[in-house]
């Protein structure tokens, strides 16, 4: 049994909608489909969600909603028209958009949560109703139907680990599920999103549930490429990933999927597959827990930008105890979050997002670093980069690491920064953002142009 | 002015102390002149500090101390014979040594720093005297005298900051002054050593407090050498150094004087020059606050063997706020001191000193971590080297890693961890200590047999 996934851009029309089908009949084993709510036609349209999103905040503050709804239900019509879908359909959909502004606006935290839901919830109905009109023994099951009881976070909900159970009897049934993604129902019985974004948790929730043997995510692209395609050419496909590998690549600006969407999929050990709706056919990329397929030593290199260093120097700073703690308190006073630390002997540097500091944050870490800590030195960096090299066999080929600091030593590209942790998965370099691109530049030719 | 301090090789007979007048009065700046107690003549020979500890043992148990006594005095009156002092200056030896078994053995927490301190103390008389009758204008001065005042911590003193005042007094003194290294005194009167071997650290004081020109170190080696002769044959000898230099090269085996010796004069920006007293006039290695000479890129590399990793991978670790911070609780619970934190994205590795775990500790850390932090493998691998590559003008040299890692992929050297912090001052690996000897020997032919 398989989950499929589809996002929003692979939902936008009735074209596409036929192509959903199409990869739904070819496979007797995707028998459960999570669904997003209509993307995107064009550039210049609006994602349903964003009108929802809008008609939230009219009614909110009670503005007129008249063509909030209009254009919502008609959203909805133009697809069952393209697809001669039956008006009773159309009916249902709009009495659950209007009846969206009779809900209390006081005291309802849901309130949010309840608009958004409404794009995926509609959205489900359409699908399964296409479903069954073009042949499928195919029914529309709400999340509730489906298990899917959320923990009481508005707009944050977390599935509850008794949920399991219930989703788990989803695998004994015949039909096709068409399940709309987003979210969740919470014991008070309220609709309850996942974070943005959160199709695909939804999916990965159920295919861990159901015990899938894979979970299918289908997208507009291809899969993952070896590197970002608007600064590599043609990159190379990525075939199989790992799980750890689509991590890092993810950390440092790959972002096809939500980290979060992974965990269940992850825990469950369910592979996972990013295919593309419109190419059906390419095998796309599949995470899975080990690698099976002898790929590249290297399998992608990534990189982003946005972050900062701050750089300690203390002398004897290796000898202080309790140090390190003491700096991380003073992160942790200022709510900032960071991401590296490496430490020299008697230097030390804290590299964290950009966004975590704003300027007078950064006074306030120079000044407490000066007085608290007695740093001899502070000095902050921004305007820094990320680049990660990634790829679980890279522990086996000892030469990785020499490679790419001489080739982005021959492109003088100057390292502010080096950390190869012992997971060899990856190696990660810290570098001026204006060099970024033709570091990634230098690395590729390295690593997969050369080979 | 120079402050000079010589250490017990330096010290230890007629013949070596004639050296030692040599270098004081073949410089006329030569003005302050620390000594230790006097070392071993030989391989077989008894430092006096150690027959000093023996003789503290046996009073203390009241044991027979006559013997003790009789061998302390007889190694001084040797070294007055030889140099053919005044028998007056030994009856003052004799006396000091034997008072020391009249002093209360009970509430007494500075009984073991008076007795250790007296080997310092009667040499320094007995230097002074020979100055005098070699026609120096030279007085031993007390270090109550100079102005060396500590704090009240048996063993383990600390300079208190208002002793400066009267220390730069010294100054303005004409004479040569021979003043005891290794102990001060206390607001209370009593004798207080530093920690061991802290000659040093009176010498590293006095020349902050005096504002000296330079604080000559006289050792019986010629300085401090590009690697370890013990590896490499015939190293380079380094001519000029900083203290972060230093401190980076003494991180990982190079230890020539006490890191804590270095911080007054570090703080008093007072080049420190590492001499040989058997060989004057081999110009040493200068330890300055920046490098004058622009000597190679590298300037030394270093390597030592005893350290552990602890490996942690936690699939969204990164994502977790508080992670590191948790983890850094649970050392300190265990009372582990830790060295090196290197990060990946979901990967952690801790990397401390041998002698900081017990098998104990390390069977609670992996229970802790995987009961509390909930992590998905932790890992802790043993018989880890650090390698050190060190050299303020890396920095400008962008390709030093490069070489450094091809340099070791060439050799077939793994490494487990790299970590080139944002001082840039000094590149880390970490690598399997069976493979540490011949990582120096293929990083010494890269950086320096190849220039």
């Amino acid at each position: 049994m398989k989950v499929v996934k589809f996002g929003g851009s692979s939902l936008s029309d009735a074209s596409q909608l036929k192509k959903v089908l199409d990869i739904v009949k070819s496979d007797i084993k995707r028998q459960i489909v999570i669904v997003s709510a209509p993307g995107k036609r064009d550039k210049n349209d609006t994602k349903v969600t964003d009108a929802l999103i809008k008609y939230f905040k009219n009614y909110i503050n009670h503005k007129d909603i008249t063509e909030n709804q209009k254009w919502i239900i008609k959203r909805y019509k133009d697809i069952i028209d393209e697809l001669n879908l039956p008006i009773t359909l159309l009916e249902d959909i709009k009495q659950s958009i209007e009846k969206l502004a009779t809900l209390p606006i006081e005291h309802n935290d849901y309130l949010y949560d309840s608009f958004l839901s409404e794009g995926e919830n509609s959205n489900a109905k359409i699908i399964a109703e296409f479903f069954k009109q073009s042949g499928l023994d195919a029914s529309y099951v709400h999340p509730k139907e489906a298990g899917l009881i959320v923990s009481s976070e508005p707009s944050n909900a977390r599935i509850l680990p008794s949920s399991y159970d219930k989703i788990e009897n989803l695998a004994s049934r015949d039909d096709i599920l068409v399940i709309p993604g987003f979210f969740g129902v919470t014991k008070d019985n309220q609709i309850c999103t996942f974070s943005r974004g959160g199709s695909d948790i939804t999916g990965a929730i159920i295919a861990a549930g159901i015990k899938a043997e894979s979970y299918e995510n289908f997208t507009d692209v291809d899969g993952i490429f070896a590197a970002h395609p608007g600064i590599i050419k043609n990159p190379e496909p990525i075939l199989e990933l790992t799980y750890r590998e689509m991590r890092e690549l993810a950390y440092a600006g790959f972002s096809v999927l939500h980290d979060e969407a992974l965990i269940p999929a992850y825990r469950g050990k369910i592979p996972l597959v990013i295919k593309n709706t419109n190419n059906p056919s390419h095998p796309g990329t599949r995470i899975v827990l080990e690698r099976q397929h002898n790929q590249n030593t290297v399998v992608g290199i990534s990189g982003d930008k946005g972050f900062v260093s701050i750089n300690i120097s203390k002398y004897l700073m290796n000898r202080e105890v309790g140090f390190g703690k003491k700096l991380l308190q003073i992160l942790e006073d200022l709510n900032i979050s960071w991401e590296h630390m490496p430490t020299g002997i008697d230097d030390l540097s804290i590299v964290l997002r950009e966004r975590e500091l704003t300027p007078i944050k950064e006074q306030e870490i120079v000044t407490r670093l000066t007085r608290e800590l007695e740093v001899d030195t502070v000095t902050v960096e921004h305007h820094l980069s990320i680049i990660m090299i990634v790829g679980e066999n890279m522990k086996n080929h000892i030469g990785v690491t020499a490679k790419a600091t001489q080739a982005l030593s021959n492109h003088n590209i100057n390292l502010s920064m080096i950390s190869q942790g012992s997971s060899e998965v990856s190696v990660l370099f810290v570098i001026k953002t204006q060099q970024e691109k033709e570091a990634i530049k230098a690395l590729y030719q390295t690593f997969f142009a050369q080979q």
